[in-house]
C-alpha cells in the first residue's frame, strides 16, 4: 500500500483554535502528520509518494465554487485590510438567519464557517490545496489498479460542510475522492468514517444522494461534538433516504461494542456493493485521546483493518483526527497492517 | 422622566469576548451603565429608581422556558464540572443542524448561543435578572402614567433571540417589556431600535405577529455585525407581514440620512398608532464608537429625541449599546433631554 504525503501540510503551523472558553495553540497540529509518515514508513507497507496537482475543479464539484474562491483568496483580503494573522471567525450565520455573502472580511468569514476550530496562517491555503491533492492521487492510485491506497491527508476535511469549514476541515477531502471515483466512473462509493467525531460534513454532502453511502461511528452528538448532528434518525433524504447511516456511541465506549458497530456497518457496506471503499481514518477514538471519550486500545486499530479488509474492496483510507500525538502513528499503522494482513 | 437603574449590573464584570481572533475583555463593560447613569442624573431629568422584582414568567413570553432555564443554571452546571470561569461557548448549532439540546454543558452552550459575544461570570445571572427587572420596572411607570421613562439595562438584550444569546445579550430586555406591555392590556407595540446594530432577536421574536411593530435602524449586514439578518427585504411573515421594517444605512453614514431613515421610521411608527412605543436606546451610532462606523455627533441625539417626542406617544427608553465610554453618557442623556425639550 503506497502512502500518499505532501511536506506542505507544514504551511498550515502556528495555528490557534478557541477551546474551553481560550485561544490555545490546535490540538490538530503538524506533528500529528509526521507521527504518522514516520510509523507507517517504518512499517515498510509502500512506498511514499507526492501528491500530483489536480486544480480546483475536483474541490467544486462537492463544494460551493463560491466557498472555493473564498478559501482562495481569504489570506489576501485579511493582509489588504492591515490585519495581523492568524485569522479565526468570531461571528457565524445563525439558524434563521440569511444566506447572503456579506461584502466584509468579517462577514465573509462567518458566512463560510460553522465554529472557531479553523485558523488560517500564511500557510494555510497552500496545506490545504496540497491536502486535497494527496486525496486525489490516493483515488488516481486506486484507478490504475492498486487494491488500496493510503492519503496522508492534513488538514483533515470531513466536518467542513458544502459552503463552511469548521472543526479543524476545510476542504473535505473523503468527499471530494469520492466525487471523483464517481465523475472516473465508480457507480457506487461507500465512505466508512471512523473518526471519533461525526463527520457532520461528508454526512450533509451527501445526504441526498444514493450513490454515495455514508456511513458514520462516532461520539453521541448529546455528548459530544459536533453537538447538533450524527443523531442515529439521520438516515438520508430524498433519493439519498436510506444512504446515510449514523451509529452514536456514548462516552466510555470500548472495543467490544464499537467493533459491532463497525461489524454492522460492513455489513451495510457489503450489502450496497461499492465499487470502492472510502475510509475517513481518524483514530481519536483512542482510549489517551485528549479530547476524545473512547477507549480503544492500540491493538484494536489492527483488528479494524483486518474488518475493512473483509470486504475485498478496493479502499482508499484518508487520514482524518487523532491527538493522542505519540500514539497516532501507531494506531494509524496498525489500521494499515490490520487492513495487510487479511 | 424617572430612570430605573441596578447596582446588581456590576455582576456582570470582567468578562470576555472573541473579537478579531483573541479573547479580550468585552466591550459591553460596567462603566457603561455608571458613564450614562452620572449623565443622566447630572441633567435633573428625574428619579432614579430601583426595579421591582417580576420573576422570570415574563422572560418566557418571549423567550423558550428551556433557555431562560439554561442561563438561570448555567454557571452551576459549570462549576459542578470543575471548570474555571469564565465560560464562553466554541461550537454552535450551524444552519442545517439538529435541535436537539445536548446533554453536555458545551453542547447546551452552542445550542442556546449563536457566537462567541456572551461570556458568564459569576454575577452574569443576577445581572441578567436585574436587567430584565429594570426594563420591567419601567413598564410599570408607563402603566401607572408617566408618559417616559428610561430603562437604563446592562447587559443590553437586542441580539438575544427567542432561545440564544449573543452580541453581548441574554434576555431581550426591549421584547420582553414590549410583550409585557401587551400582556397588560395595550393593542399594539412598536418597537423603534436606534442602535448601529441590527436588532436581530428583537426582529425574529416578532416577524410572524402583527401586535408589535419592529423598526431597525442600522449599518448594512453586508458590513456589518450581525452580518445575516436585518436586510431591508425583512418585512415579516405571515400575520407579522409589513410589520417589521429595515433601515440598513452603509459605513460613514452621517446624521443627515441617518436621520432621514429616522423620520421615515417614525411615520411608519404614527400611521400604526400604537399604544406605547418602546425605544432601543444604543448610541454606537456615534462618530467615535470603537467597534461601529456611523458618524452621529452629540447634538444630533437632542434631534433624535426630539423627534421621537413628536410622535406624542408613551415612550420606554431601553438603553442597548454604545462603546465609546467617554461620550456614552451625553448621548444618551441628550436623547432624553431631546425628547423632554420638545
Ligand atoms: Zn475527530
Ligand atoms: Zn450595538
Amino acid at each position: 500500500m503506497k502512502t500518499v504525503y505532501s511536506p506542505r501540510h507544514h504551511g498550515h503551523s502556528g495555528h490557534v483554535e478557541l477551546y474551553n472558553g481560550q485561544i490555545v495553540p490546535a490540538f490538530e497540529k503538524p506533528e500529528r502528520a509526521e507521527m504518522i509518515r514516520a510509523a507507517v514508513e517504518a512499517r515498510g507497507f509502500g512506498a511514499t509518494i507526492a501528491p500530483a496537482e489536480h486544480g480546483l475543479a475536483p474541490l467544486s464539484r462537492v463544494h460551493d465554487p463560491r466557498y472555493v474562491d473564498f478559501l482562495s483568496q481569504l489570506t489576501e483580503l485579511w493582509l489588504a485590510d492591515e490585519r495581523p494573522l492568524p485569522i479565526l471567525p468570531s461571528f457565524w450565520r445563525a439558524p434563521g438567519m440569511r444566506y447572503i455573502e456579506p461584502e466584509t472580511v468579517d462577514g465573509k468569514l462567518g458566512h463560510f464557517s460553522f465554529d472557531a476550530g479553523c485558523c488560517f496562517v500564511a500557510g494555510t491555503w497552500d496545506a490545504i490545496r496540497a491536502s486535497a491533492d494527496v486525496a486525489l492521487t490516493g483515488v488516481d492510485l486506486i484507478r490504475a489498479g492498486e487494491s488500496s491506497a493510503f492519503a496522508l491527508c492534513r488538514p483533515p476535511g470531513h466536518h467542513a460542510h458544502a459552503n463552511a469549514m469548521g472543526g479543524y476541515c476545510f476542504i473535505n477531502n473523503a468527499a471530494v475522492a469520492a466525487q471523483a471515483f464517481r465523475d472516473a466512473g465508480a457507480g457506487r462509493v461507500a465512505i466508512l468514517d471512523v473518526d471519533y467525531h461525526h463527520g457532520n460534513g461528508t454526512q450533509t454532502i451527501f445526504y441526498d444522494r444514493a450513490d454515495v453511502l455514508v456511513l458514520n461511528i462516532h461520539g453521541d452528538p448529546r455528548q459530544e461534538y459536533p453537538y447538533f448532528l450524527g443523531h442515529a434518525d439521520e438516515i438520508g433524504a430524498g433519493d439519498g433516504e436510506g444512504f446515510n447511516g449514523n451509529y452514536p456511541l456514548r462516552w466510555g465506549t470500548g472495543f467490544d461494542a464499537w467493533g459491532e458497530a463497525l461489524d454492522h456497518a460492513c455489513h451495510r457496506v457489503a450489502a450496497y456493493a461499492p465499487d470502492v471503499v472510502v475510509v475517513s481514518l481518524g483514530v481519536d477514538t483512542y482510549k489517551d485521546d485528549p479530547i476524545s471519550q473512547f477507549r480503544l486500545d492500540s491493538p484494536d486499530y489492527l483488528a479494524i483493518g483486518g474488518r475493512i479488509a473483509r470486504l475485498g474492496l478496493p479502499t482508499l483510507f484518508v487520514q482524518e483526527g487523532g491527538y493522542a500525538v505519540e500514539a497516532i502513528g501507531v494506531n494509524v499503522a496498525n489500521t494499515l497492517e490490520g487492513f495487510l494482513q487479511r
